[in-house]
């Protein structure tokens, strides 16, 4: 990816001025307070390319976490500008239970494929929705089977999920659930979890020392139980936390014994994100359901999938004789669009991505975000797998104040960063150039000793 | 629209059967059994334009419920393309909470003008989540202000308000929550509706006779209750129902009174599709809050917006001195692609779209449905508002496997069609052409004659 975008045209502030006063005017921005927007206004974002989006003023900026998450082929990718080109030129959307088209087709084949063990594909807009939607047909091929005991949900402590109130039920960071307790069903956490900082930690190989504990917490609840869901390796939203392999291993082969579905939230994890298409191939395991969005399509438009196996299916629509329904009338169920972009999305991860440069550069983020923390002084706990690299601030320098100065020192000198309370983290996009990560390095070390100096 | 596509290439019906079979063999299409599936195999999408799909034989459909609800525009609108490729070409995705773009500005700005008394735009993925990010502001409002009392929820008897669980909790038809009782929260029904078949029943301007009881059971409740959630004037899921406006008045008024928001979900209702541009219009009334999305991009992409005054705004992210956030962390809130895409439609229906022709083809689309029940004899109850026209099977002739095979040869003679129950309707995008009208009038006609002779 080219870094340059040409010459900027020339703007007038009073014009920027005037744009960001109607936006703090009638946009209320997603987990923002008035009161951030004020001292850090948002980027006014004129275009994008790669892993830089440029203001309107022309500075360009890393977008140092894909966009929460999604951009994982950077952005305005010509291949997938292209297939979404080509779609619009064919038809945009039609509704997905009465027709079927050739990208919905080949993808559900493609995702199978990649998938083993997995039979069929339900589609949905975003994170949230596949998530609820594979809690409910758990539950539902209970109620279809004629179980009435098995109805709880267990999920990892730090564990993320989506904040619709199915997803944010079985979510287990309280920031997001609080005032909310009256809409939540109560969703069992699992503690205890055997973390640690990179592959190279020997629990990651095995976690016996914390499984007995662990095994004596789910025996206890395992009979009212129908499915356990967590991101596999890599908890996102719960501080960029990385888990032994060795314990979802474990976790697979305990809910299969114990007729428990294992639902993989792979939204942030899956399509290369963690160094594998999928993270579940760490622990060489195929759970019963995996939720993908986000890098799905590269993050252009909402778009999620629901993958299951055939024995989950038949057991909700295929009953012999009988003329069951999944329920789940999602509008754009399917959307041809979001189906052109994720197959070609997935097109070029399979076939395309060069997974040996890609290893190496994951290995020179974690690296660089190291020699940060050894140069600063200012971070700990320095923990990375995949195109992901997060360390904490020293509790003895942490100040939410500083954090939030440190923020706005890395915007002016050309980065988009996010921290997650007191962690800092890089997440770009999976294709980001070297001399970027080496630019991303330099502007977050200059505004880590500028902020907690 | 031009009905002509130019001449379909041949296909060979064996890559069609190809198709259809690895069409059935991974993608789980959504609220269709496997048995239905085989029966009417769906339709194999090539191309879209206007009211009409074509299939991969070159056979022409026409779109009868605007592939559910969403293509109000119909399909491949010039336009709209236009709008998308324009903004794909600048960048397609960027976070929304530390970013804002011109779309999103424009937006913002224009959905307030239209909606006096509102303030904010919250932005998500889809009409579900629109309402849980709904529920959850309201929710939020009233942990901020220290109430711990009004955290119950009020909605309509055969209210539908979408699938994801606090979506469904407050939706209010059995079918949707059979199975998911553990899951959901307890949403009060208000029943005794006073529906309407169309604005001429007196009902429509004064509902007094079903007002004292439905009061009599509000008051019961009010203390407890932080929100009423209702579809403005016409019920959708819930079998094309119609209600008084003035009933939807005196509901403001109650809510007013009592303290409790009054969210308006105009997911379907919304943007032209009732005759007026927002639904609510009728009863002139300004909700606390109004969910929209389908036909706010015209059915391109998951695109939802949640408008809401700015008193609620302040009490929850903007309290002075203090740094509160609403956190609702949608990965796409704002997505530009999106948003230009609602920008322009909303732009053709505010400055370009033929209101004259459109409310005198609404009054042709009633009357041809009214036409049908005449001359069949099969239908009772016909009602109709905007560009919605609906109707029951008679009793004596139902049967659900007669119902099923009426689609299937309104299909075969060229109208895409889906019941709700004993419900037959007809919701094409709102600029469908008057011959087409005419065209689903001769084809359900058929279809009805054939099926329930």
């Amino acid at each position: 990816m080219e870094k340059k975008f040409g010459q900027p045209k020339k703007i007038n502030r009073l014009t920027i001025h005037n744009l960001l006063k109607k936006a703090f005017k009638h946009h209320w921005h997603p987990c923002s307070s008035a009161k951030t927007l004020e001292e850090t206004p948002p980027v006014c974002v004129k275009r994008a390319l790669g892993s830089y989006i440029e203001d309107m003023e022309g500075h360009l900026v890393i977008d140092g976490i894909s966009s929460w998450w999604c951009k994982s082929l950077g952005h305005n990718h010509p291949r997938l500008k292209e297939a979404l080109l080509q779609q619009a030129n064919k038809f945009e959307h039609v509704i997905g239970t009465s027709t079927t088209h050739e990208a919905i087709i080949e993808l559900s084949e493609l995702l199978v494929t990649l998938n083993p063990g997995m039979g069929k594909v339900f589609y949905a807009g975003d994170g949230s929705s596949a998530v609820e939607i594979a809690l409910k047909m758990s539950l539902y091929s209970r109620f279809n089977q004629g179980n009435t005991k098995k109805k709880g949900f267990l999920s990892l402590v730090n564990g993320y999920h989506g904040e619709t109130c199915g997803a944010l039920s079985v979510t287990q960071i309280d920031t997001f659930k609080r005032g909310y307790a009256s809409l939540l069903f109560n969703g069992l956490p699992i503690e205890n979890i055997p973390y640690v900082n990179t592959p190279q930690d020997p629990l990651w190989q095995d976690c016996q020392e914390h499984w007995d504990t662990i095994q004596d917490f789910l025996e206890k609840h395992h009979h009212k139980i129908t499915a356990l869901i967590l991101e596999p390796i890599v908890q996102g939203a719960g501080n960029m936390r990385i888990y032994s392999q060795d314990f979802l291993r474990r976790l697979r082969i305990w809910t299969k014994e114990q007729d428990i579905h294992l639902i993989a939230d792979e939204i942030m994890t899956g399509i290369g994100r963690t160094g594998k298409m999928f993270a579940c191939e760490y622990a060489g395991i195929t759970p019963d359901f995996m939720c993908l969005s986000k890098g799905l399509t590269s993050g252009w438009i909402p778009f999620s999938a629901v993958l299951t196996t055939n024995e989950i299916y038949n057991c909700i629509s295929n009953k012999i004789g009988e003329d069951k329904v999944f329920c789940h009338s999602h509008t754009y169920s399917g959307n041809p669009l979001g189906a052109a972009l994720a197959l070609e999305t997935l097109k070029i991860m399979k076939d395309d991505f060069a997974w040996d440069d890609f290893k190496e550069k994951t290995a020179y983020l974690l690296k660089s975000l190291q020699e940060v923390a050894d140069e600063t002084k200012t971070l700990s706990n320095v923990r990375g797998i995949g195109m992901i690299a997060a360390a904490d601030i020293r509790l003895n320098l942490f100040s939410s104040d500083k954090m939030k100065s440190m923020i706005r020192l890395a915007y002016q000198n050309g980065a988009l960063l996010r921290p997650l309370g007191k962690t800092l983290y890089w997440l770009p996009p999976l294709n980001i150039e070297k001399h970027t990560i080496e630019e991303l390095k330099e502007i977050t070390k200059r505004a880590l000793l500028y902020a907690f100096k």
